[in-house]
């Protein structure tokens, strides 16, 4: 199932939450015409951009004739329901929780401390310079992922990737947040569990067809 | 149908996500038992309630020989799911992901940057006063909430409520900034549509019923 003519992604390379959405139409097999939004050039506070996303924010999704969709946990939602196989969520309705629950430790304990918005505040509003920042970086990745080691360890639920033995919306979003740490270089010490569930990700095609490096715009090194 | 002796809900009065659980419990009327975790006295960092959610998180849901539940947005999809009527999202796809997107704006782009433990940070770590935290406070509320007003007054789907004339989880998320923002005397201007959603809000008694300062530890004015 293929909605190629119809199915139009506003990215940029470098996004944690766009990267989700790449990584859910790879595995789907969902083509999309990629419009790159230079965010470096402040093209998501463009008059144009802001039409279609007011809070200026990447990504969006546009299926012909329909209102623009945004958020990318929407937006997983939104594909998961449009085309149901391969799933990213188990069909057991507490199994689906705890999917969520993870995707959720990454996508909204973690990630929207980390963002581009936050990080111009702090340095332009409230003095921060770059070694405060990176503390300030390390300091959410760091207490995130921890807590998620804990859970991913002691849980029994814990497969192959964090939830049974094929990926769902909670590896999404934990790649999502470790392509970032790795583009600001950021390490969390003593995850060997989400560490393997790293590897195990890296081994799908779909995720590293998504890699934020892997795509236009992105610098060449 | 009720499930009285089998949910546990690990509550805080003050907190904005357990309010958003508590409003999708009385409006599927579902009862549960509130154990209330005083996080002002640092009981959500006991070793106890790190058992439950090492997050240290409020809140979390039980039910009867289950793992505990955990994540708001993962609670209030696992409630539509348990028990979908009535329901808390449309049943059109790119209506659930309107709905969606909405309570992202409010639950992922505004809450988690003044929750709590980013208070202690910056005042703790980054030297913040009260007057540079409510600054904080004041542009994280009004940047997302002006955002939300243009959606909410540009968008045809917009009706009594955030989408259409019944509450939605995008009421619930709206609600739960609303509550705290009340708690925290800060106010956002020419947000007109939504002080009109949140006036016909407040006339449902599931909102009201859960209300910060009418629950049990709340101060008594």
């Amino acid at each position: 199932m293929v909605h190629a003519p119809t199915v139009e992604l506003f990215s940029y390379w470098r996004t944690s939450a766009t990267y989700r959405v790449r990584v859910a139409f790879n595995l789907k097999n969902i083509q999309a015409n990629e419009r790159f939004i230079n965010v470096d050039a402040g093209e998501h506070q463009s008059p144009e951009y802001l039409k279609i996303n007011p809070m200026g924010a990447i990504p969006a999704l546009i299926l012909s004739g329909k209102a623009p969709l945004t958020q990318s946990l929407a937006i997983l939602e939104f594909l998961e329901e449009l085309q149901p196989q391969p799933p990213l969520l188990p069909t057991d309705i507490f199994e689906r929780a705890r999917v969520r629950s993870i995707a959720q430790m990454l996508a909204v304990d973690i990630h929207p401390l980390i963002t581009p918005r936050i990080k111009k505040h702090l340095m332009h509003v409230n003095g921060f310079d770059d070694a405060l920042w990176k503390a300030w970086q390390s300091k959410w990745f760091t207490t995130g992922l921890s807590a998620l080691e804990q859970r991913l360890a002691s849980e029994s639920a814990t497969g192959r990737f964090c939830h049974g033995d094929s990926p769902t919306i909670a590896d999404i979003c934990l790649m999502s947040i470790v392509v970032v740490m790795r583009i600001f270089k950021i390490t969390v010490p003593d995850i060997p569990t989400i560490d393997r569930i790293v590897t195990a990700c890296e081994q799908l095609d779909a995720f590293v067809r998504a890699e934020p490096m892997r795509q236009v715009g992105a610098p060449s090194q």
